[in-house]
């Protein structure tokens, strides 16, 4: 029988014909938020089920209302190992601003980068790389007869848009999917070589709100003065969401957010998060949200609002002299403890309505809800998985909590009683959801051999 | 020699020709805010020239920095008339939101309206349709020797977008376009049946502004709640810009405004004007300005401040999880009485500025500013035209405001000391910067036969 170094070496083998098959799949730009790239999501869930069925999993593409989901199961060789369900989703996020990219989003490339080679394309870390360090995972071992874990696999087309087909896919083939703990990718290291576990996630609601005033645009010099301007009565309303202190002002927003417990507030204080180099990053100085909080508070474990999108009016070049009908906004929350993603978004739209001037009316639209949620830090599946993680990585893995949501976690455990390990290999710096977006060739080469260390792992 | 009744009576006849000439002119699609559009500028400056030249004017297409000029000059048969300039511009407004056009916008239609046959297209009222009502009125007097006065024409094609080239151009051919008395036909009629001279017109500011925040968009999950969010700080500076009466709060904004004289406010209140059908008639029911003026002071004589655009992150269909780098606003100011254009602009930026939060830096593109004009209403050309107007429509030409700009006067009046008479056909009901804009063809075809009787007026 292999042993893990076996499956390590066929890994380490493989590196060459592994990228190929990578920017093969980086090059199908399956953007789930655009209509025109449905038929580009089929081809790409079409291209894993091929790769599954090449790997021996009985491999399937099963249709939904929206994208469709692609599912595969193989058996270990032995019997009575533990079975797993690894998540992964192959739709990506809009390109734009398409100007800024230094190449074509969907023409993967390798560039030289601070820390090595780096995968540069739309997807290369969120999430084709990291859904492929584990099938890569699961090749090293088809060499060698077959995973040591029962698996099953499971990719969706919606999670940049709000997964709204999976709640229902989960309930119809709970039988099939529930497996003993799910295995989730789309998450990060601490550092460039510090392994992570995530355990405490953001929840998220999407909101859009579009105002209507007068029934066509007007001529400002003609109408300005007397006529409404939605674009004024929505920022007005943008402007109210947060309060002087960066506190987020709808009412009841803060029902359910639990304060920090003493061990974790001590755990992060360890991290050594430096919120100055973070910022720094990306151009800031300043720490912008609830001034009492410390940012990796900020940015784990308290809710936020934020306007992802605004639009109304002129907005080419020069000017044009509109009152327009219309404006709106696309608004999110991320959400934490126990925050109804319901409650949250009721009370949004009281908050806006309850704003109107005369004339104006509100319309809106949902785009997904999905609670906060955290993952018992003492489970043994955790702990082997931290053992194997510093087994690749040569220190701990880190516990950490992320802004970000995944919603699937969530609909795991409700739908699935299932608790996930959250266990990615993403940097900070991926420019996930960004122009540039890159994956390091050592996040994709290390973690497909993490995965094979984890798996091992798991049925020791 | 001929009589005004022969002058009218080929109008009358030329009828048919008339509207395909006009047809031929609007199919250029001269959008002068729309770089690609340049080339049909220039054609649209071409086509004019040609027509100029056909109606017997030595007329020259100028270029400019921006896009060009177009000047006719045509000697009248007897020597000691007056000389006037006629000014149009051949430019029009973006069409956009396209889907709202019955039609394609530079494809002109007829189509039956409730006042009978009316002329659809971007421009058949702004300024199209009104400028050939002048050069079908030359084209007749050409037939019987020419004009009664001698006529300048002058046509520029940046009207939509401030005139950023005209004041130097006035400047620089002052000794050739100095005329006794300008005619400008970017106005309107009171009502359908009702002719009328426009003797007060508000100002024009217009400004962009530009917010940047981090040095690219962000995940708003992994970013959320510590990063800088542009939309934010543009929304409450925005919201910022009226107190809750509707006022401009900009420091200083009013400085210069004068209160109605008595007379003024007498002749208006006896307009009749209908504030509740001048709204519902676009779905409104509420003026929605200074809540201590009337509706027609609000539009008429008060300054006004209106955000013409708005636009950051993303505004696609479904959702994007992001951050933006970047939020900007078109915002436009109408002016009235005294107000500096130049101190307006100052006032808005250090209103900005002062606003802005940590970390986000301001950009302003300044698109033209003029100041409001009010014309003498006891001029010997104004008495002649409301004469030969009345003789026209059968009912004395109501002397107005109007709401929107018309820089051109403002520069007649600064770079060549000349008076401007306002007299156009177009209706409140045009749709002119909007879908579906129309020219009655009763506008067209009487604003020709209402010319001709101005031109033998102002020559008796």
């Amino acid at each position: 029988m292999a042993t893990t170094e076996d499956i390590l070496s066929a890994i380490d083998a493989d590196r060459g014909p592994a990228l190929e098959r990578l920017f093969d799949f980086l090059r199908i730009p399956s953007i789930s938020a655009v209509p025109s790239h449905f038929p580009d999501c089929e081809r790409a869930a079409d291209w894993l089920t091929a790769e599954l069925a090449d790997l021996g999993f009985e491999a399937e593409k099963h249709p939904t209302e929206g994208r469709p989901m692609v599912v595969g199961h193989m058996k270990a060789a032995r019997p009575d190992v533990p079975h797993v369900l690894f998540y992964g989703h192959y739709d990506v996020q809009p390109v734009d601003p398409l100007d800024l990219w230094r190449n074509p989003p969907f023409e993967p490339k390798l560039e030289a980068g601070p820390r090595g080679e780096r995968i540069v394309a739309r997807g290369a870390s969120d999430d084709k790389g990291q859904l492929m360090t584990f099938l890569e995972a699961c090749r090293a071992f088809e060499k060698f007869g077959g995973p040591p874990c029962d698996v099953t696999a499971l990719f969706e087309g919606e999670e940049e848009t709000g997964s709204p087909s999976l709640p229902a896919f989960l309930a119809r083939n709970a039988k099939t999917l529930k497996a003993d703990i799910a295995l989730v990718c789309d998450t990060g290291m601490w550092g460039p070589s510090t392994p992570a576990i995530t355990t405490a996630l953001r929840g998220l609601v999407n909101q859009e709100v579009i105002l209507r005033g007068a029934s066509r645009d007007l001529h400002s010099g003609l109408y300005g003065g007397a006529a409404v301007n939605p674009i004024h009565a929505l920022s007005r309303i943008l402007a109210d969401l947060h309060d002087d202190n960066g506190s987020v002002a709808i009412f009841g927003f803060y029902d359910g957010v639990e304060e920090l417990p003493e061990e974790i507030r001590a755990q992060w204080s360890e991290l050594g998060f430096d919120a100055t180099a973070f910022l720094g990053d990306v151009g800031l100085t300043t720490p912008a949200g609830e001034r009492d909080r410390t940012p990796l508070e900020q940015l784990w474990s308290r809710p936020t609002c934020d306007v992802n999108g605004v639009v109304g009016g002129y907005t080419g070049e020069g000017t044009k002299a509109v009152l327009p009908a219309r404006a709106s906004a696309k608004v999110s929350f991320r959400l934490v403890g126990k925050q109804s993603p319901e409650r949250i978004v009721e009370s949004f739209r009281s908050f806006v309505t309850s704003r109107l001037p005369p004339d104006v009316k509100a319309e809106f639209i949902s785009h997904g809800a999905s609670p906060a949620i955290s993952l018992p830090i003492r489970n043994e599946a955790l702990r082997r998985a931290r053992r194997a993680l510093e087994a690749e990585w040569g220190k701990p893995a880190a516990l950490v909590g992320c802004g970000a949501s995944i919603p699937i976690v969530g609909s795991f455990k409700r739908e699935l009683g299932m608790d996930s390990l959250l266990v990615g290999f993403a940097l900070e710096d991926d420019n996930i959801h960004s122009p540039n977006e890159k994956y390091e060739r050592e996040s994709f080469h290390k973690g497909a051999r993490s995965w094979a260390r984890i798996l091992a792992a798991l049925a020791a």
